[in-house]
C-alpha cells in the first residue's frame, strides 16, 4: 500500500488536516508542526504526490484517451503514438473503452471525476457530440480522426473524408474500371457518409461509370466478410472502394473463399494504410491516413489548450495519398 | 477547466487550507466555515473528486497498466479485456508503454507518482524484475502473461508455457513431420525459452525427429519474416513451431513470397490464437493462449490485493489446446 496522508498525521503526531496544511500553498502551519510533518514523511517514504498537488495546481498531468474500436487493427498504432506522444510531454493516458456506450454523459463525469487536464477523443465514428460534452463541461478536448466542419465548436483534427472519396474514385476511373461499389462501414458514421459522398460525387460526372453503395455493420473485418458474402447473391461490381482496411481485408477473405481473385476479377482499394495492409499476405492498395502526424499535432493541441483554454475551436486537414500494392489492376495505358 | 480547491477558497472568502480541512476526514473547521464551504462548492460545481478523496481513504481506483508491445495485435484484445474488466470493477487503467524502456525503475516512481492502486505487467517479454520492482515499492502487482515458477514472489497468471511447448510437439509427431523447428521470440524471454525447452525436451524421445532451434528479434511480423527469410538460406525443416501468430504470419509471408505452399512445404504452428488467426487468409492452426480467463483473473486479483495487502503471492496456470486450421498437414492415419 503507498504511504497516506493519514499514515504521516500518526507518526507525526498531529492531525491530518495539519499535514494537509503542511503541503497546501498557502496554508498556515507552525513551523514546530511543519518540521514534525517533513520528519514523519521522510521516514515514511511519503512525498506530496502528483495527483495530491494537482488540489493546489488543478492540473492533474493526466489526459483522457477515449475510443470505441479496439477490434480494428489501426489501434494498435493509434495507441502506441498516442501513448508515447503523451509520455513524451510527461502527461498520462486515462484510458477510457466507450465500445457498445452511447451515452456521452457517462464519460464525461467519468473523467471529469479524475480531474483530467484534458480529453482527446480518438474516433471516426462516435458522433460530434461526445467531443462537444467534454467542451460544455469546460474540459479541454480534441476530436481525432473527427468530421471535418466549417465552423467547429471542438477542435477536430484528420483527414477530409470527403476528400478521400474523390481520391478513390479517380483511382478506380483512372484504371479503366467501369462498374465500381462503395462498401462503407457504419451507415450512421460521419467518416463513412463523407467518405461516399466524395466517392458519389466525383462519379457523377462519369456517365459511363456504373455505381452502387453499401454499408457493413462496423469498422471490422466481420462486418466487411458479411457484406461481401451478401453482395455476392447479385452480380459484383468491377471494383470496390472499402470504408477501411481492415473492411478491406475481411471483403479479400470473403471473395478468396468463393475463389475469386483480386485484382484480376475484382479490385479492391481500403483507407487508412495500417502496418497490416503493407504484409505481403494482405499486400493492399489503400488510401495513407497520416495518424502519425495526426496523432503528433492533436497531443499538441490538447497540451497547448491545458495552458490556454481560451483558444478558439480550429478544423486541421490532413493530406491523404493513395499507397499502390496489389489488389487493383495496373494503369491504363 | 475543471474548478479547483483554490476557485472554491476565493468564492467563500476562507483559506485553502479551510476548503481542504472541510473535506477530510476528521479534520476541524468551524460550522460556519463549513457552510461557506460547501454554499461555494455547491455554486461552482465542485466536489471533492476522486483524486481529492484519494488523500484520505489511500486509494485512487486507478490501476496502472503496464505493456511494452503495442504493434501485437494480440494486444487489441489485451487492452479491449483489460479495460472493460477494470472498468466493470469501477477502475481505471493509466497505460504505461515501455517500449524501448529498460528500467524497471521509472515506471515504479512513475506510477507512485500517481498513486495508483496496484499495477498489471501485461507482457510475456519483460523481465520478472518489473514486476518484482513494483512489489518491493509496495504497490500491489499482478504479472498477466508472465513465467510460471515454483515459488514466486508476485502474482502471475498464464499459460504453462513449457507445456504449449510440449503440445506443439506432440501435435507435429501426431502428423508425422520428421524435421521439424523452433522459430521463437526473443531469446531473452522466458515466454521463448519456456516453450523451446518444453518442445525439445518432448522430442529428445523421439530420436528419429530432427530438430533446429532459432529466434527472431521480436514478437512481430517483420521479425518473423526476417527470420524466415534467412532460414531459407539452408534446407528448410518440414514444419515450424513458431513463437507466436504475429510471428507466424510473417514466416507465412516470407514462405509465400518465395512461392512456398503451407501446408504443402511447410507446416506451421502458432501461439495465442489471437481474433486474426480464425481470418480465412490467414487460417493458422495454432495454440490456444485462453487470454480472456487470464485478464479476468488478473483484474479479480489485483483488486483483491487492494482490498487485502498481506496476500500470498502465486501463480495460477491456464491450460491451453490446439486450434486446428489450415497451416499443418492432416493427422496420420
Amino acid at each position: 500500500m503507498a504511504v497516506t496522508l493519514k499514515d504521516v498525521a500518526e507518526l507525526a503526531g498531529v492531525s491530518r488536516s495539519a499535514v494537509s496544511r503542511t503541503y497546501t500553498e498557502g496554508a498556515s502551519v507552525s513551523a514546530k508542526t511543519r518540521k514534525k510533518v517533513q520528519e514523519a514523511a521522510e521516514t515514511l517514504g511519503y512525498s506530496p504526490n502528483a495527483l495530491a498537488s494537482s488540489l493546489t495546481t488543478g492540473r492533474t498531468k493526466m489526459i483522457g484517451l477515449v475510443s470505441n474500436n479496439f477490434h480494428n487493427p489501426i489501434f494498435l498504432e493509434v495507441f502506441d503514438l498516442f501513448t508515447k506522444g503523451l509520455q513524451g510531454r510527461g502527461l498520462r493516458p486515462l484510458l477510457v473503452n466507450l465500445t457498445d456506450e452511447t451515452d456521452p454523459e457517462k464519460s464525461v463525469r467519468m473523467l471529469q471525476q479524475y480531474s483530467v487536464d484534458g480529453v482527446i477523443v480518438a474516433s471516426s465514428t462516435l458522433p460530434e457530440s461526445f467531443a462537444e460534452a467534454f467542451r460544455i463541461a469546460g474540459v479541454p478536448v480534441v476530436h481525432s480522426f473527427g468530421r471535418q466542419v466549417e465552423k467547429p465548436t471542438v477542435n477536430v483534427l484528420g483527414i477530409d473524408n470527403k476528400q478521400a472519396g474523390r481520391l478513390a474514385a479517380e483511382t478506380l476511373i483512372a484504371r479503366g474500371y467501369t462498374r465500381v461499389g462503395f462498401l462503407g462501414g457504419p451507415q450512421a458514421a460521419t467518416s463513412t457518409q463523407d467518405r461516399m459522398t466524395g466517392f458519389l460525387d466525383t462519379l457523377q460526372v462519369h456517365s459511363n461509370v456504373g455505381v452502387t453503395a453499401s454499408f457493413a455493420s462496423a469498422y471490422s473485418f466481420e462486418a466487411g466478410r458479411a457484406e461481401m458474402l451478401r453482395l455476392m447473391d447479385a452480380p459484383l461490381a468491377e471494383a470496390y472502394f472499402c470504408g477501411d482496411d481492415v473492411l478491406s481485408i475481411g471483403v479479400l477473405s470473403a471473395l478468396q473463399s468463393h475463389g475469386l481473385s483480386v485484382p484480376d476479377d475484382v479490385g479492391i482499394i481500403g483507407l487508412n494504410d495500417m502496418e497490416m495492409a503493407a504484409w505481403d499476405n494482405i499486400n493492399l492498395t489503400t488510401i495513407h491516413n497520416p495518424i502519425a502526424e495526426i496523432i503528433a499535432s492533436s497531443v499538441n493541441l490538447v497540451a497547448d489548450m491545458v495552458q490556454d483554454s481560451a483558444m478558439t475551436p480550429q478544423a486541421r486537414l490532413f493530406a491523404c495519398h493513395v499507397v499502390e500494392r496489389g489488389t487493383l489492376r495496373a494503369l491504363k495505358s
